[in-house]
Order: C-alpha cells, then structure tokens, then sequence
C-alpha cells in the first residue's frame, strides 16, 4: 500500500490513535477533533482513509458514527479493528504520594461510565468531570500539576502526558473491547496477513413505509433461510419520529457472494432501502497496545 | 391515587420534571440527580414512583436507563408519558443586546447533538460545554451574567432561571420528542384518562447461550404469526463480550391476554431468558408544556 494520510478521532494517544497505529504502521496519522470532522474528512478526500470508534462491548454502538454514516455521507468501510480497553487511574507525578486525597476526577463520559462501580465504591464523593477525551483528560491532568486531580485513560496517554498510574485496570467489566471502523472512499477492503474470524459486510436496512406487522421478520427471513449468520442487529431512530427506526446489520458473508446479492436483491423487492458499507476483515490490536 | 411521593430526573424545570407534571398534579415531585439514583429511590421504597427518559426521537434510547434497569433493578413500568422536545437559546437579561457576541454555549450533550446544524452553521466557532442536564446549564448562565454565555433548554428553564430566550425552536430536527418510563414496585398500570394509542407491553430478551444462526429470527416468529405488532426492537450489549446483546421490544397488546402468555411460555421453552417490564399506557403532555 503506497503511503497514505490516515485521519483518526484524536487527540494524540487517544485509544482510536492506538487502534490506528496498529493497522497503520507507515502512514502519516493525523489527529482530527470530532467524529463527523473525521468521516467529512475522508468524505471530501482530504485524507485517504480514517479511522473512527464504532461500538463498545459495555457502553454500545457510538451513535454519531452510525447516523453519520446514515443520514451524512456515502463511504466504505475497508476493515475493523478490535482493540481491548484497559483503564487506569492517573496524577501528575508530583501527587503521586497524596493521590488518595484527589477532589476531582476527569475523563470521557464513556470511560467515567465503565468505572461507574470503582468510582462510585472507592470516590462516591469526589466530583467527575468530563472531558472531550480520554487524552484531553490526561493532558489538562498535566497541565495543572497544583490541583490534586486525576485522569482516567489508557496507558499511553499517561506515558504522553507524563503521568504516574496509580491504579490499574479500573473498568468494571473484565471484558471490555471496541471496534473501529476503517473509512475509505473507495471500497478495495484492506488485505493484510494476520485478519481474524470471517469476512463481514455492514448493511444499513430502512423498512417500507407501510410499516405493516412483522416487516423486520420478513427482511430476518431473507438472512435466515439462507443461513446467513448475523453477528449484529440495532436500530437507530430514522429522526422522522418516535418508533420509526433504521438497522444496522452485520452479516458473516462477502457481499460479492452469490448468497448475498440474492438477499440484498430481495430486501430491495420487498421494498426496503439498503445501504451496504461494503465488505471488510477483522484486525485485533496486540494485547499489549493498551496495556503497560 | 393517594398521594404519593415521586422521583424525578432533575434538576427542577428539566424535561423530566415537566413530563412528571402532566401526570402527577396532586403528588410530592422530588428532584433526583442522577438515573441510577432515580432508579434506586424507586427500587428501594423511598419514594413510590420514578420518572426517567427512556428515549429520544433523534438521539435513540438513554442507554443508562435500559441497562439500569435489565442489569440491577426488578422495577415495573406503570405508565409511558411522550414530550415534544422544543430547545431554545437563552441568555442573561444584562446580555439580551449584545447575545450574537457569546463566547461559549452550555448545554446537556443530546441538547447540543439535537442542535447540531444550527450550532454549526450559527456558531460554529462558539465552544461548547457540557452539563448534566439544560437545566443546570440555564443555573449556570444565571449565576455568571459577566460573562456573555448562552445556555440551551426549554422554556420552562428560561422561567425558572430568569432567562431571556433569544431565538427559539433551535433544534434541527421538527418532529422532536421524549419518551418517559413511570416505574414503581408494583406492577398495577396508571388509568387515568386521556391515554393514547394501545397499551404497550415491553420485555427484554436475551437469546439461548448456543447462539445458533437465526435465533433472533425465531424470536420474532413467535411475535409474527401471532400478529402482535412490535412498536420497537433495540439491542444493546450484554456487557459480556463484543457480539452479544439483549434486545428491548414494545409490543402492542397486553401481558394479561392469551396470545401475549402463549408468546412468553415459548420464549422461554425456546430457551431465552425474559424480563418483562409490564404492561402500561401512554399519556401525551400537552403541546403547550414545553412551549412557551
């Protein structure tokens, strides 16, 4: 692959840095600010590629990333990347030795919710703070040495922003893993040594608009006779009014097989809108990306 | 009714707090911060019931709330109240003249998402911050009028807080609304007057542990030839690992009836395991609530 600038919800050391820097070893990374400034920016070909959070094994789906890719622009995804989620509790270094008196603590909404139990048993009174990253946290940590504050986030945000770690894994479910999507314009999915499980294609399902009962089993029906497994299914709202929803399927089959074009086909027969994001393989991060 | 004493999401003049009003005029409302802590008062009998959102027509479901409820509590849900959501910009008094000068805008993060083409277009350098809730955005504003900042909320936040509201219905999409779930301890749904549609039913199921291809597919068999009509179908992770998810549905008939107890024995004879949350109705606010 020829050298490419791959954009990446940022910033710096940010847990989509991680994921990027696993897949993308040549590339030129660079950090954008906001999930829809990222896939606008793979959209208008000012980057080749970017990389965005799509769903978290606790929290769920991202769901900027999926109306995004909705309602907002036409691009492929090229390939996933799993990556595990380690986090860890962090102060700047001169604390270190006070870091059990911290008066607050900040972090993403996303990672205070996944150590919701360790906070609310071990720091029930002390004030959480959100921030727009788990780096944007580590860093204003840094950056304000004189308040006895902490950050949550990985271990690369602390080793960027010179933190000291003083409790590790505090997340509260062991499991704890999210996918990243790989945007491209085009939609030639990336083929490197090393993918994991099967190939995967995304569709995104509209149901005709004479919702009449049962729609959603007759499109199940299409994937089911055919034995097409589904290894995801949610709904979005269609934002036209409350119970009117899309669906995001991930189905265990090259889009390109016969199998596939016949359900695809008679998804659009029976009325529905389709949008494919196209066909990709699956990428997991060494363990020890996000860990020490 | 009895009078009785009633949670909800707060701070006062939030929309949860408005959507209690419609339905509870003669009971003791009580402001409670956080949802798991509104989830809990209910749960553990210090207050007889709790109101909190469930979902919204743009930004989907709250997930703190359906998670809450699948994973820690045995609560039911006796009544469904539906809001229009109408966000309006709002400033000091001392700043109404010189408004178009703001130099940041405080909201709760779906307020800010449900106004995300008019902050863009209209204050695209303005920077946003987070609060937990409009309310306490509306407070916010209030008690700093020497700084030039807008809050964005409903207009009952601008009454209670003493705001001038300076342009109205900013929020990008027109057909906005909330759903509320009113919960309780025991299991006897609200019948008061005025309810609209059919009742609604709402179980949560998670599929066999041998996740064979069509499981899903079989669960809406039972719904489908049955003719109970699904109003809604969600997934959401079953904090065990990528892949593997619950799946929220709203059916529109009652629990008590024969086809609703035949549905539920084969569900669990097909191996799922089925939490329902009751049986309940819907009530609307009135138009005006939200509005000015």
């Amino acid at each position: 692959m020829s050298a490419q600038k791959v954009a990446y919800l940022g910033p710096e050391a940010s847990f989509t840095h991680l994921a990027s820097k696993a897949l993308f070893q040549d590339e030129l990374l660079v950090p954008i600010r906001t999930i829809p400034e990222c896939i606008e920016a793979v959209a208008n070909g000012k980057v080749d590629v970017a990389v965005v959070p799509l769903e978290n094994a606790l929290e769920g789906t991202v769901p900027l990333t999926i109306d995004y890719l909705f309602h907002e622009v036409d691009v492929s995804v090229i390939a996933e990347i799993q990556a595990p989620i380690e986090q860890h509790l962090m102060v700047h270094p001169n604390n270190h030795k006070k870091w059990e008196e911290i008066t607050s603590i900040y972090s993403h909404p996303h990672a205070l919710a996944q150590c919701h139990k360790y906070l609310y048993y071990r720091f029930g009174k002390v004030p959480l703070e959100q921030s727009t990253s788990t780096a944007a946290a580590a860093k204003f940590v840094s950056e304000n040495e004189k308040a006895c504050i902490a950050a949550i986030g990985n271990s690369s945000a602390a080793i960027e922003y010179g933190l000291t770690i003083v409790e590790h894994n505090i997340h509260d479910f062991h499991f704890n893993h999210t996918r990243f999507f790989v945007l491209s314009r085009s939609n030639h999915c990336i083929q490197k040594p090393g993918h994991i499980g099967q190939v995967k294609t995304t569709v995104m399902i509209t149901l005709p608009k004479d919702d009449r009962s049962g729609a959603l089993h007759q499109v199940l029906s299409v994937f089911a006779w055919r034995q097409l497994n589904l290894s995801k299914i949610e709904s979005r709202p269609l934002k036209t009014g409350l119970g009117q929803y899309f669906f995001v399927m991930d189905v265990l089959e090259d889009e390109q097989m016969p199998m596939m074009i016949g359900a695809m086909e008679e998804l659009k027969a029976l009325g529905c809108e389709v949008k494919s994001l196209g066909s990709y393989n699956t990428y997991e991060t060494e363990k020890k990306i996000a860990s020490d």
